[in-house]
């Protein structure tokens, strides 16, 4: 399917400027845009790829000033990511293989309930009394165990496990290989040291709008909860321990380790790598740059870095202050020479 | 089902503090506690908590004085925790689904022994010549390879894949998404700098008692093994590389990552995201801090923190240091200052 | 089945230094030899052990000349770990279940194409539209979505999972639990802080001769496409985002992460840990000591460590100066001292 770029100014209320009848069929990215392909500019550091672009039409700020010519059509638009987000999410629905049905072979358990519109992939295992909502999508290989209930709406990719008795809103994503409500981390060792296991019988609870990336673990709480608020979106390969609580939209990149009945609170940003330590309290809004260590909690929007974590501004002058200590020990060195040498004099 | 102060407290060899005949049916947090909950107090750090919580019972140590007054029922006990994990224990039985018997469709090979009183749940695949003890619950699907072997009370959860050859002791737990033997990462570069593979013909061994996270990886090893003895209790997404061996009674927290041919001995415990280079030796009883990185092995019984790891009060006191940098350049440009205007007294 | 001395240094191009008639039957590491095993010294750190050792055979290089007398048969050859690998090929595919046909019951859709000589395992899943090539291997439990297409001689592991789309090359090797293909991680806030999923609409394409570790996930492209290039060898437990691209034999250990749009040049290594900031470049043959943080790009040839990641002799400098910071601050202390009490004097 084409569209020109004055059908897609319409679309997402942009204007023109250029030739308003060129016309495209996908997307590229700026610098890898070929005749055909709509592209956009929202970092400035890609800015000088406009210039050279293959793609026919791209999606730019309404201030933006060419200070060389763009043989592109360019559709001016307040804010070109949105307008890009908006046009991906058409394509997506054309795109993506609409699924529907029970797929066989199968397994959903007799007691289990299914709402209108379902899709249930082959090798799909649906437990004792689960309760799945209305036109949820839980693809081939997905477990969903006993007791659970799933929101409306939602998607289990393939592969997806969900441990018994645990909860998950409407129009939540979760990518295979997620595993949720595993048994909390928890073992007490006896005088000889030998670990016994602490049973985790709590559940995790997921709210809506929920997406939860690939192969990320959130393990059941060993009393209560560990509880996914809305919204909140999280990378592959994250683990969420027992008891856990994450505030309503905070964001976290891949491979965050928290620790045991931590509580982060809301509209947070974590970096990748990052490590909580368990039993602390992350206020809302704070700011945690990639690998860093918080061995304790924060105030409302703090901006850290480092590990063990530490205001930006003061992680800043440390790294400075860390690249002249050379050049300290020689000044050093220096003083005790002339100060040695004075003495003699 | 409900039980009172006073049969609890008969179980578990406490001591009733208030009204024994108040009646609980679950589990909850001090700080969560609602009527009808029990809960206890081992860290300190909550004390605060039970002068408010609205639970019903709360365990204790025999020891505590309550500063203010208390409205639960107390139970004291040697160790709240412990006598918890007793009640958790039965607790988690009585709310555990109960699964038996052989699920359809499954794939068992023709060859394949499965022990008295062994589940294998739906979409389970278990290879050539398997060795499968009793009772053991192999859940919805769970892989288990060619010649596999696993003892007597193993669970191997939703998803957990089992490569061929490998060998797994009695009462072990393996959580879903687990992967155990596949290949050691092993690559020759040849003169143009392609790297070729080294086959992994070596097993993964799991002693007794062990109990692996959700989505934790366990290499085989390149020739004879790689091992995981006894008791050994790993959390989610570790990494252990080929040929790596761990102590009995060693525990760890999520995300760490061991490469190749790594020995930690028996007892140790180790922080979040840690990492082990290759070849080196672990002594026992090691302690290792969240987030450090090892390069070399330890000593018995070493406190070690940071990367590159070094013991714990260096690592304080490096952080001491960094702390008071800022003011060490001021003091040294002081100094300078001094010296150079003595100069020209 | 046995080999003698004679036998094997004739298959791999050495020479016997001992009894040319002594018979193995496996292999072993050195230190854990047995009478009729073979084993190989590469590592001088291992060196002791071959005299010691009671394997039958080791494997040595030319120019090895022991120190004690060494009970076992040497094979010298220019490349004791070349030989080895060259042995246990054989050895691996004389062992390796060996698997073909299609097993009962899968799921492989009408219109999906298959190569001559595959093997599709019990609950393996393929969907609409899907080119395999020939001799694939899709073990049990794996998912590949509509339109994929596999080349020659890949193998997919039990229960890896391939989104819609994705494009593998020939004679890849794909471990349990890789994920390949899932969105990538994008979110756009709204006024109010809530986050709009960017549909993800790119694929994944990985090139011929590609090896990718259990777990590891492989983002979709927002656009375009995530691109892994030939004879790339990555590891367990590996973030890679989307629009990603990695040049050809690059290899990275396990728990690397790397984030959106990063280009990592060809022939780096990559230790373990290690995480890339988004939208950096990486230049060809840079290598990268574990646990480092890249927040920008490196010159080809580069050799990197720490987090922020430095040029190896700045980093081995830096640890060497915040060992003596003790002994700077005392100096430090002791020059105040002497330049105050010379005021007075």
């Amino acid at each position: 399917m084409q569209f020109t770029a004055g059908q897609i100014a319409q679309y997402i209320g942009g204007e023109v400027d250029g030739d308003a009848d060129v016309a495209v069929s996908s997307f590229a990215k700026i610098e890898e845009g070929t005749p055909g392909t709509l592209t956009f500019l929202a970092n400035p550091k890609y800015t000088h790829f406009i210039y050279g672009t293959q793609a026919s039409i791209v999606l730019v700020r309404k201030d933006f000033v060419a200070e060389q010519p763009v043989a592109a059509t360019l559709i001016r638009v307040g804010d070109p990511y949105s307008a890009l987000a908006r046009l991906l999410e058409v394509a997506s629905q054309a795109m993506r293989p609409q699924l529907s049905g029970i797929e066989q072979p199968s397994y959903i358990a007799e007691d289990a309930e299914l709402g209108e519109g379902c899709y249930v992939g082959a090798f799909a295992y649906i437990g004792h009394g689960a309760k799945i909502g209305k036109n949820v999508k839980i693809y081939p290989q997905a477990y969903v165990g006993a007791g659970v209930s799933i929101g409306d709406d939602t998607v289990l990719y393939a592969g997806v496990k969900v441990y018994h008795g645990c909860n998950i809103g409407a129009r939540c994503v979760i990518h295979s290989g997620a595993v949720i409500g595993a048994d909390g981390f928890g073992f007490a060792p006896d005088a000889q040291g030998v670990y016994h296991k602490i049973e985790q019988i709590g559940i995790v609870e997921i709210d809506d709008d929920v997406e939860i990336g690939a192969n990320t673990t959130v393990d059941r709480a060993t009393m209560g909860r560990t509880h996914i608020c809305r919204g909140v979106k999280l990378d592959n390969l994250i683990q969420v321990a027992h008891n856990v609580e994450i505030g309503h939209d905070t964001v976290m990149a891949s491979q965050v380790g928290i620790a045991g009945s931590t509580k982060i609170g809301s509209g947070c940003m974590v970096g990748g790598q990052v490590g909580f330590a368990g039993h602390i309290d992350v206020a809302d809004g704070t700011f945690i740059g990639a690998q860093s260590g918080l061995a304790k909690g924060t105030d409302a929007g703090a901006r850290i870095m480092g590990s063990p974590a530490m205001p930006m501004g003061e992680y800043a002058r440390m790294l400075a202050y860390q690249k002249k200590l050379g050049a300290l020990f020689a000044r050093v060195d220096e003083l005790e020479r002339r100060i040695n040498s004075q003495k003699y004099e």
